[in-house]
């Protein structure tokens, strides 16, 4: 019987100048793969390169994190964007990422959009198509990250990338599959043993309770954690270690 | 005997947003190589696609023009950077431009920096070899464009790059080989027919005469010329003209 | 029998560091208030002083022209901000000019917002309050501008701010007082006898025939002009000698 | 016999967006005067707002902190910019900073360059000039801070403005009066008891013994601190106490 395998995945390199933010290294301690902010919605040229070595070093796997261009609002803000401004705005952080990891003599694995972009290309597909043909155009061995169920994962199956799909484990679902707006009540999981419970039933049952316990087939390629704060950590710390108590072997999403 | 040729690059793609500038369509009719601005000093991501485009249409060979990262100065503006930022800026905005080529099946056949970057770079050694350790780190290939004599052009030569050293046409020379500053009398020569003239003799014969009289030697693989205005058009119109005359042939420079 | 008056406005000052856009100058020798970016969307603090001093110069009442922090959409893009985030930016924006109006000894008479933050103002009452309130905050005499009939113009009403409708030369509007949008058929007015025809009906009648030809009622205290280009400037220069045959008196707005 | 006084006053506001950095409601507790950035090299409309509010709460003089307009850089890399330039950033900020006092019915006491301006104008007579003729066409009432006995505070002086000679507790000096550079050994000061005896000399006496032994007459208006971290935190609170018991007054600068 196949091992049942799923990818831990965080956003790092989200530093700027000499803003820091994050626990780059200590999460990189639990995660598989990383997401690294390309300079636009955050991150710099600098920040970049110590990223990429970092990530390297902790041997997981490199993985771009394009946003829209809005430092001040970290890339959390919908702008309204023309399918050929997002498609370029791929084009152009993605390609700088690989310029970093090749000169480590590393490849990008993934691309996973940040924040409202990421959103956006969840509901939009105009927005999503734009993304899956910039990744497609880089390099089609990319593997496109997308939420679980939505239109960037349809997006990137439709141009033939190798999707990951993601789930979210400190987040609610909606019947339909999609997540629980932030500014909604119970749209955060605060009790880490109730996240990483749903999270072990995504991973190996494929099932989750939405919020008004519809139970909604979805998909776990990937997990998404955070970094930020202690607390966070302690949480992918624990996340890492349930998963391998119930047998689930954790590691980047790959094409083998 | 083997033909003289010369290259002739211009700096291109320097559009911003809904701020236009220069004539790029134009100067590429007479240009062999364009230098694309990559998102610092100017040009952005639908600047990059639609000018890398253009210089493939045209027949140009397309270059990486990397800047300082000062819009309002247009990267005009020396700053105090680090070489391990200068490394970084580099490897950042050629591999951005490396992506776009590539959605065309085109490479990057070399990389002039722009501006206050090209001028640091032609004096001060430490800034020069950070700019030539990224370029061999990106792609050993790449041909390093700098200042005929300057630093750039040796730390090229030290990483093994292949050079190609360059003259102004319508700048004169102190007797050190430096470009006369601008900000002092008789830098720029206005009389097209002296400036022709002046290319011939640099290309053909590989003497200038500096500003003061002194006969300088001075290697010529490639002129600047500008496209803004119509006639700096016509100039570089005229340029073309007179090296064929004197049967130089104007060609992109290559490694063969 | 009081005079009929009208105000001509258009948006200036919007060149940035080496990119020039507009034909202030000339534009300047027509209309009556000018409204100069503030280096959000457009302009810098160059730029800023230089067109303060022009607009003084040639006697046009001196406007900001706040937007939203998006050069690179040069502030047409809607972008998700909180009230709090539009009520800053407009408190940044109008203070430095205000700081500039200053040294030249002037007042800023008005505030009209830009591009996609002057559109969101007209149709949601929470932006167009969050301006109003920082408009009023700064100084109570300053006069609003916003879209004839729209939320901006009851937000400042509600503030007992001296308000100003504005009204458009050159565009349709729909049977419920908004602008046909420029994606559709129709929206744009090419015919400047047309124009000018349907501006002395708005100024002096008060009353347009919307697209479906339906006679709406609007307010006409300002129109709004454009200066790029030979064709707009001769429409505004034709516009203002229609309105003074019409016998209607082109003036800035003020409170008297 | 008049009472010795002195100001203390520290760089905050320096956040930005999702970037948090300094701490700046605990040194508010120990300051006098809070050096407000200006969204230049730091900051934001928002984070001005709120620091605005923060400094009135805890009764700190309200000053601008103007600088380069490199955020990346965090204003402290030398550019190259003119004089002009120079006048109007400080015309810009400063002037952004007085509406958000305004709204809180504060004024702005004073300005003090930041990072890299304020080094470039301690040094050089034109940058200098050019802020001090900024302040002055802003508000002739604006105390000018600059690092005591440099060119800042002559230009501020010739200017006829009231400026604040300021001295740092844990930088050592050149027998010129100029700061030993921090890339020089022995520039910074680490023993908190050291740092806080030359600040009661330098306050009390007017003296200071440069690097080399050399007595040096220093006048010291205000005394530039930290808030970064608990032990800057620890010192501040402890320079506080120490000035408290050798009767020196602790009072932000005003023209009184």
């Amino acid at each position: 019987m196949a091992k049942i395998t799923v990818d831990l995945n965080s956003d790092i390199g989200e530093s700027f100048g000499l803003y820091q933010i994050g626990q780059d290294e200590e999460v990189l301690d639990f995660i598989t793969s990383a997401n690294i902010a390309c300079g636009y919605h955050a991150g710099d040229h600098n920040v970049m390169n110590r990223t990429v070595k970092l990530a390297k070093d902790k041997g997981a796997a490199i993985g771009a994190h394009p946003g829209l261009p809005d430092l001040a609002g970290f890339g959390r803000r919908i702008m309204e964007v023309t399918p050929e401004d997002v498609y370029n705005m791929v084009i152009y952080q993605v390609s700088s990422l690989k310029g970093f990891a090749a000169i480590y003599n590393e490849r990008v694995n993934h691309v996973k959009p940040h924040g409202a972009l990421f959103n956006m290309a969840a509901k939009d597909p105009i927005t999503a198509e734009a993304i899956a043909e910039a990744v497609y155009d880089i390099d089609q061995s990319l593997i496109l990250y997308g939420l679980a169920g939505s239109e960037l994962v349809r997006a990137g199956r439709k141009r033939n990338l190798h999707v990951a799909e993601e789930v979210f484990a400190d987040r609610t679902y909606q019947p339909d599959g999609s997540l629980t707006p932030r500014s909604e009540a119970g749209a955060v999981i605060h009790d880490p043993e109730k996240a990483a419970d749903r999270v072990i039933r995504m991973v190996t049952e494929g099932m989750v309770s939405a919020a008004d316990g519809t139970e909604l087939p979805i998909k776990a390629d990937t997990v998404c954690v955070h970094g930020d704060g202690l607390q966070a950590l302690r949480f992918v710390e624990k996340l890492r270690q349930v998963l391998n108590d119930h047998g689930v072997f954790v590691k980047a999403v790959t094409h083998s």
